[in-house]
């Protein structure tokens, strides 16, 4: 009973911290009253649709285990992630990338808005997303300077954007165990990874706490998109709550294609595993291993 | 004939400055030959196609006249905004924005790269310019931040591509002086004035500095946007390096659809002579001063 009472602890911790997300990123948001009103109308639209909230809540908790001294500035830096997860987001579902009409079963935003208001709502949020990293100053410069570095570099064409490439002219192509190591390590691993340290980095940059910390939110993303990889091929679209079996149709890179189902399941499970053991000995709280538990969760 | 010589000094600075920012952003762009390939050619064409560097002159001359003390950091940081403009110019030049295929008289990165590489070519060259902002340890931490405050307020949907956004949907409305003056220091001006106030923030934060600079900034923007208007309703395109009468064709809102020509000159005159005072006011050594009178040399 105590740890379903443990259970019943974390999904609602889990869920009162997406909420505070969601709030602050109301008052971060611009208006819809402000100028241009179709601009600021499809940034919080795509902003403001709930979800999980799991890499705010990485960077959030990743601070809590590096000391929390700073809880607000780790809560906007949070935002300033999910700021830059929306751009990358609306810019994925626009007609010359994936050409996806739906997002969290609602109208993507291109469909809503238009396609050059979404392209533009996506530049504006990635800019917000360091403006607002730019702010908070209680945390020492050094500490936010250094947290501008770690997600501008996963921002950037060697990380996020290269794997959105390399997904890209991947598609149609035989799958090699390189190539989706090339493409997941990039396409979601590194955000993931950023999130957390981020979140560590407003309290501490010892590089070698940064180092293992960003390590570990490495593998969790990993195992984060293998999981989702195998939930497009068996899942069931009521409960995931997305459109499913796509990347067949596209011919994507994923991890079952490229090792087969079995496997991937034992590669997640290793993955979130070595995430549990490692956060564990950095002192965690349990809250962290739970959450990497729950990445998992969904084909367990 | 001393005043042709200062001239000729003037534009070979000019000249040989903007070659050294063009090797420097060749430094500080990945090479063609990282993965993915396709990514960082359209990143390179697009951001090494040569041009006046007037935003980059404006950072290293605005560091130069708050002190010099960074001039390499400074240089980065003109980079970081010429990666910046570079993105701008790639994602306006879009089918979904002003579906332009030519840009400095070759096709634009869409055309030559497709539209999912140039999109995402701009996406990693904003992160980018974050992330040459982030690095650079000798500038104090807190100019640093000062800086990239300054850049991602600019870049955001308040300023750059509020003023995109506001060009886009004011295409044939009848021009009003509201919303031209709201467009212009949006889309034009505050960049501009981030140029030069990001380099003087490298050397000082002193709040009474800044704002002046970034006020003298915004007012040479504007002339140089009128310039713009101006040219693109007169200039010789032979000239000019670029297709003209495109803003009538579209119905775009301009400084001279709204205030009439002899009143853009005028306006365009009178904003580089008060620029001009101000600046020889902060202690200018005669460069900026030229610059300015530079951005009008075009039509006078």
């Amino acid at each position: 009973m105590g740890s379903q009472t443990d259970n019943n602890d974390f999904s609602s911790g889990l869920k009162s911290t997406a909420e505070i997300v969601e709030k602050r990123l109301d008052m971060l948001l611009p208006s819809e009253s402000e100028l241009p009103v179709s601009l600021h109308k499809a940034m919080r639209y795509s902003t403001l649709q709930g979800g999980k909230r799991l890499r705010a809540i990485l960077c959030i908790w990743g601070h809590r285990l590096a000391g929390n001294s700073y809880p607000e500035e780790a809560l906007d830096a949070a935002c300033a992630i999910e700021c830059l997860h929306a751009y990358t987001l609306i810019h994925d579902d626009l007609p010359s990338i994936d050409d996806d009409g739906l997002r969290r079963g609602l109208p993507s935003c291109h469909i809503r808005f238009g396609e050059a208001i979404a392209l533009l709502a996506g530049d504006a949020l990635q800019a917000l997303a360091f403006e607002i990293l730019s702010r908070g100053a209680r945390v020492p410069d050094e500490n936010r300077i250094y947290a501008i570095g770690i997600l501008s570099k996963a921002a950037g064409s060697r990380m996020l954007v290269g794997g959105q490439v390399a997904d890209l002219e991947g598609e149609g192509k035989r799958p090699t165990e390189d190539m989706v190591k090339f493409i997941h390590r990039r396409k979601t691993a590194e955000l993931i990874s950023a999130s957390i340290s981020v979140g560590a980095a407003l309290e501490t940059i010892e590089p070698e706490m940064i180092e293992e910390i960003a390590d570990i939110g490495r593998k969790a993303g990993l195992a984060f998109q293998i999981v989702d990889d195998i939930l497009d091929q068996e899942g069931d679209a009521s409960v995931v709550g997305k459109g499913l079996r796509k990347d067949d149709k596209r011919g994507k890179i994923t991890w079952p294609a490229a090792f087969g189902m079995a496997s991937s399941r034992d590669t997640a499970r290793a993955l979130v595993d070595e995430c549990k053991s490692r956060i564990r000995a950095l002192g965690d709280d349990g809250d962290l291993e739970k959450l990497f538990e729950y990445i998992l969760e969904r084909i367990s």
